[in-house]
């Protein structure tokens, strides 16, 4: 149980932790899933084409920065089949997810699948990139600054354009906690 | 209606966004609020001291970027009174809320109160951090990069410690949707 303090002393083992991991060392990947397992998010599939055919993943750290003017970031792993692209594109799509597509936020969770293959599940901007038209809403945006953090790296984009499906425009949102999938609305609201 | 798309006609919309925005002006604050609004969030308080008294903010910023090594990111509005003192602190630490603490997310996040009045509601760490002890799990961690967005800054820390208070662990995080607050659980989970 190194790494977990209990609330009764948690002076005494945070003081462990940084005497046995170090300064430089920091967190085993399980101490810092287990500390991150408590932090829900939102799902949202990315999508981009970099001029040699559509990637798309699903992703739970898109948010916004800045509404004025329009910024959000998200991060990729250089692990990722889409990093490639990613790393190419000038523009991408962001879908924010409704509970409604889990399948989807499945697909492209999915290695070794064509996440495209369905012809019907997608279309095309007219400025090229692919889209999902079943997202409550989606934005486009250009790439304006990247920060590497580890093998990953975290992208900035300034959003240009975006639609609110009507029909899905009260769609509750899709979220990700501890390995499971969850909808959120009026049963999960917290009254007071 | 302009800078929303029906789902039957997304092209010709996404045209329109852009050729009226602009490429350089993107969307209005409105617009990207609107299209940001599906998206739900965790909810974290961030405290630091940079030698001059602790600061503390709420945030739906913080995601995991990777686990190994372990690095996580938020982002800090710098309208935000808490951003000096981040702009100038080594170390700070992030809390993962659970939905017991609604009370201390809205403290967080209340402009032109003393957030820290309440003495028997924080404590320091060994490292000399303000820490809220009733938090289901927190990481302190050592900022290694900041990228600036906007008014913004995207701020990369790498986990050095952390701790999960048992008594918590199997809180239901708090989740931030569209103005309102929300527990997730049983309750929410999609089954399929």
């Amino acid at each position: 149980m190194t790494g977990r303090a209990t609330e009764q002393q948690p002076h005494a083992l945070a003081e462990q932790n940084v005497a046995r991991l170090g300064e430089l060392a920091g967190l085993s990947a399980d101490e810092f899933k287990a500390a991150f397992r408590n932090h829900a998010a939102g799902v949202a599939v990315i999508t981009a084409d970099a001029g040699d055919g559509p990637v798309g993943l699903t992703a739970t750290s898109v948010f916004s920065v800045s509404a004025e003017p329009p910024l959000f970031v998200f991060s990729i792993s250089g692990q990722s089949s889409s990093a490639p692209t990613i790393e190419r594109a000038e523009t991408v799509v962001v879908h924010l997810l409704g509970a409604h597509q889990l399948d989807v936020a499945k697909l492209f969770a999915t290695s070794g699948v064509d996440r495209f293959a369905d012809l019907s599940s997608w279309d095309r901007l007219i400025t090229g990139e692919p889209f999902l038209p079943g997202a409550p809403s989606w934005i486009r945006g250009r790439i304006i600054n990247r920060m590497e953090a580890g093998g990953s790296t975290v992208i900035a984009v300034h959003a240009l354009a975006s639609a609110v499906t009507p029909e899905h425009a009260d769609a509750t949102p899709l979220v990700y906690h501890n390995r499971t999938w969850h909808h959120i609305g009026e049963h999960s609201q917290i009254t007071d």
